[in-house]
């Protein structure tokens, strides 16, 4: 793997330093604070007792996620959305990814009639903070269904696979690992991806804002994402206290 | 490649037949009904002369995209999202892939301060109408853009690159190119795939809902995606009369 | 009766060329193109198994319209109702037109607690669009009660009697039938008329946006509505077939 | 002319005593009480020195009306429009009938790039409040005017023709006028009819709820309603101390 | 107490005239104009057989407030909420106020399982609107009730105190009672007080917008307030025909 | 003073633990983490280069505030309000409130056309969440106005004086100081002061839920309020290395 010179100075295949701070605030059954480098994005897990009108009585679960944004995580102020009176449309894309990745990670028809509700609120934005976010949200509810497992209300941990998420791109000509703000911006391609444990894909999302990319770009893209995944991972593990 | 047996006893790699009819209504400045087997869309395209806000004074265009379905275009009547007063997620991620699908095939510093809307309604809904809407949208584009460069506003057609739009997915274990809705409803995992004329990537927007996928069965995706676009621009360039 | 140039170049008394195409789309219980000259509407009737609130439990049924221009229907772009976040009030206007025709054509007490609703979507305007519409589902409504009586869901057609719409208009003077839209805009007095086949009125919608109008104007107005109406209602019963 | 027994006990020509009560509050331009029977609207007109956007330039004004009903001002508690977040479709045709009537009264090219608002609230409801708001906003409208010709502003009354309003419908068989609440609920046919004094209508708005009514009936409803609005225009005048 | 030349001539602890009319429209259970000055709002009380889903099966009742002011009650013309879609914070705040002022009138565990709506709105504005609301709901909110109490639904007039408000503010360095609009504009500091019979608070809302004010300014606003809703508690116990 | 027994411990006149974070993101001129106690709350100073409508061309600035809460920053998950499309009565009662505190405590005319956006976000709640934002904002909006100042664009700090908020309430008949969620939960008034470090008041906003209080317990109220915002001011001062 050659180096090129990334504005973070990180190698093509270097993750950002991730810190996971479990328990980051005390009502949430799970309460998790995700540092990707800069990007921070606070996700909670909450259990509610019962499950949407279009599941109710058939013994399944639901999880289901909601993404905000402080105003002022970003460069200059956004829009509060709740003074707007409506989400964007890249909210809403946001939220409904994370929610189909987490429901790719636990199998809902093992905690009975609840809800997970996810909220990932973005503190500080610098880039991949819908991916943060999904990795951040595997640990609380990771945490959330633990508290169900010990109390007894839910027989194991249901739990199909660890799920996380990172962002590659195509940066000058070469495919990088993990963008953070600056290169996001100059960056042709943007593909985020979710995997799960056993190397599976969950999600692909990838958009040639600038230019298309062909074959072997996509190859070594999906490359760098899965070694990256595999790292993180092992991150939401060792956070867990969980043998990797 | 061998032949499974899909529900609509087409073989893994074979689109539905496409119907593209030019002028379907009278008044857009492109206006195109593209049938994919059942499933039926009317692109059209039209200009007004002024961009949006960010986009006053720097002398380039925009393309952006709306996306609707009539209320019984689908098996059960859907509320109608002008009486429910808001756009689905759903809906906000169609429309948005829509516009940067269209804004990849064209170049938008060659046609002057226009906007040019597409809108992508759903008359009958069989699965596929995302894609669908972008292979129709592309034709009906082209022609709007025919009439400015024939009134001498355009120098020229600002074509980038001709795009089109497949889904493919993994139906009972096989992968299959173009599912209608009884398969999509059926199946495991699901990917859009945009592309343009170079064999390029435009989008790629892969699912598992069901079971994760590996990176040997997002390769035989990728493959059939490929083939079934070059197909697709085959037949948009004929609609158009263009030699292709 | 005199002949003024029209600029349809039709006498004052002459219908547009009606074409109505039944099961114009696959789902729906009834689904009907109109075509009334250059105004296209699609009209579906779907039947949901339960009435609103406010009639549960009384025996009887219910109908209710919803009515929509794509955007591009028109000669300039309107804005998406559902993307501005509501209907306006003309479109509720329309509707609520539509739904009162409707329910004096059928006997809501004859068809269970059952809901039809009439899907009227403009797919190309040239004039005289919620008279189509009305016109238009009428038929898909027969349609779908006929599905009901086959199936033994209900035991005959409820029907009270057909009804269809017309516009007539005072155009330089004269008053003339069924106005098309370059008619329609450089109208003094547009009157919407519906009637049933027994001669009688259901609805008279009148506005004399530029001159007021007399009551002989009132009377040949009428006149030209109630001969039109009933060719209408001729050429709805021969679509469905039934002997005139 | 015979007469039925009416819940009112008037004879079927018989309209119910009308109170006009000018200057009703201080603020606006024109500020009527219309008291017509046991229904009450305070009808305000405000003068706006601009017009819309679609006018500017044009050298012309606008009129434009809003109506609403105090939540309690009905037998039973309505919601408020304000906090359901939207105006009905019920209110918002009313409000553009009461637009196009007033359109109709006074000549839009004679006062001047200036907007007039008609303000209809109606504080007490006992049937007829739509073609109450209608009569009592032209004399709002007449006062705020005559302000503007007082100062100079404008050289003359731009008046075209008084305007005023009644309901007719069909009560138990008999054609009765201008129905209260209690006729209105048990009216198989209810008509509000728009006129000016040279007895020519401006607009006509029948609705067949329970039964069609036949050509002759129409004849009679629109008799009753000519008389009607003739004494109602005379009361019009007599409260603005003009020699009808 | 010294005297300073106030806008209204009024001494500075000098209630405007207050007027209270009971029955003011018909249909409410409670119906009263509030005239304070040239502040008019109608208040009206409508009792409802049931209430919100937080509080049932819980034995109790509740009372909730909305306020709304007529477009023209204002110099200038405001918009109209139900025509804009939402209700302003401002309303918000003034209609939560009212609510919670009227809910420490009032025994909510003796008048059973029903809701009392307050419906406030300003026909005419001239400063102390808000408070002027409060006053007169309490008259009619005491009338509705006691036609349960009549009815025999309820046993006793659910009344804990009279409560009843007033504004004052510091005008030109003077503290002063009951504000107009004039002297509101010119004003420093304004504070509105809710107070019961007793003597005792129920509300102090206070905001020095201009200057803020010290702790022996806020003991004499404070007596100004306590004085002056001891006057108009004397004012509604009489208008209610009670021995004061 | 006497002690009763507080569920927290605390001395009825002893405030929480009180720490402030500046700088604690990254992006915005001014950004503080405000804790008092459990409650935990990001207040952030974002300057624009633009005023309001309603203020261009009058040379002076504008400040004004948003707040918000994190669906699980409380006990129970609420709705996030951005999702349910609309701010609360709540949140706007407090955003207005935090935005006049703070435009008491700038001078609006020594900034320039600008406007200052304080955005409180409650990332953990547990009582007093209003009051941590105003004396975070205030904070903030210094720190804000500094970077103002050393860049030149702003002669001097605009500061008319420190403000700072608490809340105050009669816990089981004691007057208290700073009252935690469980507190205020089980008490009959609360009081939220606004005050300045001139021992003016600002706001005073009290509210009796349970029982009216009498004038001698609004002293003691306010005598609490007093000592502990000079306290609080003290704080801030600090916080921001400014000599107290």
């Amino acid at each position: 793997m050659t180096f090129v010179s990334r504005p973070s100075g990180r190698a093509v295949d270097a993750l950002r330093n991730l810190r996971l701070t479990r328990n980051y605030t005390k009502h949430a059954e799970g309460s998790v604070l995700i540092e990707c480098g800069d990007t921070k994005v606070i996700c909670t897990a909450s259990i509610e007792e019962k499950v949407p009108g279009f599941l109710k009585g058939k013994g399944q679960g639901w999880m289901t996620a909601e993404y905000g944004m402080l105003p002022r995580s970003t460069h200059s102020r956004m829009d509060r959305e709740a003074a707007r009176g409506k989400q964007s449309g890249r909210t809403q894309e946001i939220q409904r990814l994370i929610g189909r990745s987490l429901r790719a990670a636990f199998d809902l028809e093992a905690f009975g009639e609840r809800t997970l509700h996810l909220d990932c609120d973005v503190i500080q934005a610098d880039g991949g903070t819908r991916t943060a976010s999904i990795t951040g949200a595997m640990v609380a509810a990771y945490d959330a269904f633990s508290k169900l497992v010990a109390s007894g209300a839910v027989p194991a941990m249901p739990l199909k696979s660890f799920v996380a998420a990172i962002s590659v791109g195509v940066y000058q000509g070469m495919p990088v690992l993990d963008l953070d703000y600056v290169e996001d911006s100059g960056c042709d391609t943007d593909m985020n991806v979710v995997m799960n444990d056993a190397g599976h894909f969950i999600e692909v999302q990838g958009t040639a804002e600038g230019a298309a990319f062909d074959r072997e770009g996509m190859n070594r893209l999906l490359d760098l994402a899965q070694a990256g995944i595999a790292d993180l991972i092992k991150l939401q593990k060792q956070a867990l206290g969980l043998t990797a």
